[in-house]
């Protein structure tokens, strides 16, 4: 699988994230179905954006590059995403690049003008296939600056001749640098090989990007991608999100406002076609549903335990869900039904089946975990280990005190084991009175 | 500053974040006398041992180099190393290569043949100068394979001619990969210009790795490095650390049984120069150690708060060990002063000068910080605030126990007072009745 990766030229804001998501959730389920998941990832490290911002940063744009690439990879793990098998990055692929333009060259879909190369788009007759456009429908680019270098005027830059000032790289025609569209051809076939199976990335990508990469992929002689995925964006007032909305939507500061956890099930929980309107009112109703399944599974693991959930035969009516392209809205129905099972069988307290609630936890574990939001995996626990002993310690205070109301009660000093209740309450410490004797949980702050 | 970085072909052992660590005390150190550090710490991406292990272990060679890579990254990062300002990768950077080959060929320092290209080390007349030896002196490599390549057995190999089944790059001399000793000379030159200030690596680098590389970018012309750092092993039973010595001193395994902080601080508390014999023991006397320092800056800023000490003015004695050499083990010994100092400070209790005290404590964690070992940095509190509520909760339950133990006091109830004391350390609180009152710690476990 090959997925357009991030142009590091700033920190990701949610929207940016959508695709890693959606596509790690694909990875997730081929996975769970015993495929085998080779995943390229790249990451644009020059284009326009990025030389910029090294300008303005007053830095060198690889410096900008290298810093923002970080960030992605930082969110990306935040959210849990699976790192792919290898992310490349354009400017280590320019010996493979000069390798495809001279095949297109030689094969007459190409040329070099001007210190820049070009596809012939008019040599490659399926061109606009993939976005259902003719050629001859198309419009004229409004690039009058390369207009005289251009045979025709929709034929799009392999290469760009270098400019003073900008880095280059040495090429049989001259130095330059890479054109956005090549970078994620050369890098394909050297991954992945002539023919594979899944290229995915963003909806604004099918043209001109992808048009473009199938061109100079299979007029280069390669069968290319077997299939295509496209995500929907993340909207704000119904447009895509932008850069230029502020900071509020940069991943790092949504995290201050909601767990990681609950971003990312928001973020998965739509259709990876559909639109996704995004506000903080959406994320807390979302977080809200999210915490109803989590409140499950905590209270049924605490009663049956934890266990591994890597040969839990998945329900079929969420696979076929999956099976369907990838109907996570659906799948998360069977999800919701199942939790509402677990719910009904922990609500018998010590009648409770045991069996019953053991299969439907790890059940509903092994569906979240297709998605990436089961709250016991691993990724989502690393600060547990930390509270895990003052988790013990207040294990022990509590029972102290709870023995104390329970010697109270046996006294019929009602009004001191009011106090120690009430004492608990002050410290933040709710009491449960199960069949399993008494239960505390911190209770949620009112903010 | 250059910095040899990893063979990425295996999870890192103690040994191999020492340099890493080294270098990263070095670049806080300049940042914290204002110097402007550009950081270029390199991957190696494609070596024999990589494509051994990619067969080994059924997956292409750069799956498995990505992979190591992101476990370099995190050791990095769990032990608080600064991130480099470029990581870039040596199969990145082939048109580089190439291009510096061309120069070296053009100025007869270098030629192809049978597919390989050679430096010629008799037409340089310095090569030795940094490992002190004459090439008169120098024993003939044992390369029988390609001795009859060579026009002198001392010659080493810029670029290694394509074998079967092996991963090969175009050049105008035929399809092969990377020598070792090229990529540091062309990334070098990439990223940080012809000339630069501090070339670093480990000890065994100096012959023939570094030897080779001033060799490359002299000959072609750049003035190269001004000053060569290289750091000492850490050794087991006086030998250098190996990965045959099995998973125990992988850094992920020895993180399970000490705190990365603690770790960190016995890398670097050492001179660099100085071999560091590895041992559990040393661990644990090492920690022990930074224990004692941290419990100070605990306490003290218990009592007078946390400020920035970004504009802390570094004791000079401190400074002169550090500009001695690197001088840490000399610095510490101005950390440990200084704390000595602070407890002294701290016995006063209610008298403790709170101006000297908070002198005190800022000076030693703007010390610490140089050694990257400060714990009250953000990097090693990440998990504070999740800690934080239950602390309070905790809080919250010994205030009520303490009150109830004041109130059995006041009525003469010795008994119950000591009770509830008990019952506090059985559930691991330590109570310190101090002058501000009684205040609690958890206590340590017996193991």
């Amino acid at each position: 699988m090959y997925l357009c990766g991030a142009t590091v030229q700033s920190n990701p804001h949610v929207g940016h994230l959508r695709s890693g998501l959606v596509f790690d959730v694909l990875t997730r389920w081929l996975l769970k179905q015993n495929y085998k998941v080779t995943l390229c990832r790249n990451v644009t490290d020059i284009d326009d954006k990025i030389l910029h911002k090294a300008i303005h940063e007053e830095r060198p744009w690889w410096a900008v590059a290298q810093h923002y690439e970080r960030a992605f990879q930082e969110a990306y793990s935040l959210l849990g995403c699976i790192p792919p098998t290898i992310e490349p990055r354009a400017t280590g692929h320019v010996t493979q690049m000069v390798e495809l333009m001279e095949e297109l060259i030689k094969r007459g879909h190409a040329y070099a003008s001007n210190g820049d190369v070009y596809f012939d788009v008019r040599s490659f007759e399926k061109y606009g296939s993939l976005s259902n456009q003719k050629p001859d429908d198309m419009l004229a680019a409004t690039d009058s600056e390369h207009a005289a270098s251009k045979k025709d005027v929709r034929d799009f830059a392999l290469w760009k001749g270098s400019k003073p000032g900008e880095p280059a790289w040495p090429t049989p025609w001259g130095a330059g640098r890479p054109g956005w569209h090549l970078e994620c051809s050369a890098m394909a076939a050297m991954y992945l090989g002539d023919n594979f199976d899944i290229h995915g990335g963003g909806l604004d990508l099918v043209f001109p990007h992808h048009e473009n990469e199938i061109a100079q992929s299979k007029a280069a002689g390669q069968k290319f991608a077997n299939y295509w995925l496209h995500n929907a964006w993340v909207t704000t007032a119904g447009e895509k999100m932008s850069k230029s909305l502020g900071n509020s939507l940069i991943v790092f500061d949504v995290l201050e406002r909601i767990r990681a956890i609950e971003l990312r099930w928001y973020l998965v929980s739509a259709h990876y076609r559909s639109n996704l309107e995004f506000s903080d009112e959406a994320l807390q109703e979302s977080g809200a549903a999210f915490r109803r399944i989590e409140g499950f599974i905590n209270r049924a693991s605490e009663i049956v335990g934890e266990e591994s959930i890597a040969n839990v035969t998945i329900d079929p009516g969420f696979s076929a869900a999956m099976n369907d392209d990838l109907g996570v809205p659906a799948a998360l129905a069977v999800v919701h039904e199942i939790v509402t099972e677990g719910n009904i069988e922990l609500q018998k307290g010590a009648k409770s089946d045991l069996k019953v609630l053991s299969k439907t936890l790890h059940q509903v574990r092994a569906m979240l975990d297709v998605l990436g939001v089961d709250p016991l995996a691993a990724n989502w626990n690393s600060s547990r280990e930390d509270s895990k002993v003052l988790k013990e310690v207040i294990d022990a205070l509590v029972a102290n005190q709870l023995q104390m109301r329970q010697q109270a009660r046996e006294h019929k000093d009602f009004a001191k084991a009011d106090e120690i209740r009430d004492s608990l309450a002050n410290a933040g410490i709710a009491i449960d009175d199960t069949q399993n004797g008494a239960r505390w949980s911190v209770m949620e702050s009112e903010n």
